[in-house]
């Protein structure tokens, strides 16, 4: 069987929210699947030099329309949050915590975090609300609170977050098949053609 | 009739480029006009803070890979030119001096510019190869090199780029359609959707 598709995101990213609820689907057509791999867009931005998009001119005031208006061209509900972009340290410790022992689990918690970030506007930046997701979704919450401060958990999305850059992801999403790269959630298009054809020379 | 679309574009963008050989067929499903405006990235890069992605970490690696596949995925002819980006004041001299007279042989002066350019590695940056392009079109050369060289040419381009910024055109491409903008090659999925639908509420 062909190997897992890599999906890095971050969980302050609307693109990574509209191809987390795609990228399952699209693999699935081809018999693929996919691995989900959080990772904190800051650290990569700290290499590229990039800026969070709200606080670029022009490029701000176009994005903020754009999450809306591509929201509904996926088909997704989406109200940009009121902490907007955040730092995404606490669900990436519940996720990598989480995925340790049942990586299918941690997927479906990821996709309940970016919900409760993207569609009810929780600020998951805070560990306590992180925690309260994850409560909701059945976790222990004394579990999640300690995982959220366990050294080796910080010290493994660390690991994860440099492999992540390692493998080229300066934005999310940015997803890799078999050594392919491609970011945006505008690439799906791309993804879909390259799975269908077997890729193509370039 | 409805308004035409404009299409701000930068002679220096392989996604502009790539626009360029859809946007009119595009349109024309839908009984629209389209109004080709070249404009200045390296202006709109001094309000945005950007910076050209070639030389970006990561994201620049990533540009040099995602313009071949994407060429191949729109089936367009394109190899990275030898210098890239240029600064593409030539050929918007030559097409807004065309286009005072002849806006739709503009049009066509644009394409064979960008066809010399990321087909056949013409550094159109130079006036004398813009002029030489001009020439293989059937301008007269003489009256090109003028124009290139005329104050109120250089004043038009100007204004014209003021008004693209004024507008809020920060890359290229940049597709406005009654007063709707959509950012790049890869939201011509979302034009073509808008056009269909006549647009969507977000």
């Amino acid at each position: 069987m062909a190997a897992p598709i890599d999906f890095y995101f971050d969980f302050s990213s609307p693109y990574g929210y509209f191809a987390s609820t795609k990228i399952d689907a699209l693999a699935a057509k081809f018999g693929r699947e996919v691995v989900w791999r959080p990772f904190l867009l800051g650290a990569a931005m700290k290499i590229t030099g990039g800026t969070p998009l709200p606080s670029v001119p022009l490029k701000g005031d176009y994005a903020r329309r754009d999450f809306a208006r591509s929201a509904k061209f996926y088909g997704v509900a989406f109200k940009l949050p009121s902490a907007f972009p955040i730092s995404s340290q606490a669900p990436a410790r519940a996720f990598y915590w989480l995925a340790r022992t049942d990586p299918n689990q941690a997927k479906a918690l990821a996709a309940a975090l970016y919900r409760a970030y993207f569609v009810d506007d929780i600020n998951i930046s805070n560990a306590d609300d992180t925690i309260a997701v994850c409560a909701g979704f059945g976790l222990n919450a004394q579990a999640v609170r300690a995982a959220l401060n366990d050294p080796a958990i910080k010290d493994l999305v660390k690991a994860e977050v440099d492999k992540a850059i390692g493998r080229g992801a300066f934005g999310s999403p940015y997803i890799v098949i078999d050594d392919e790269a491609f970011w945006g959630a505008d690439r799906l298009e791309q993804v879909e053609k390259w799975l269908a054809s077997g890729g193509w020379k370039y």
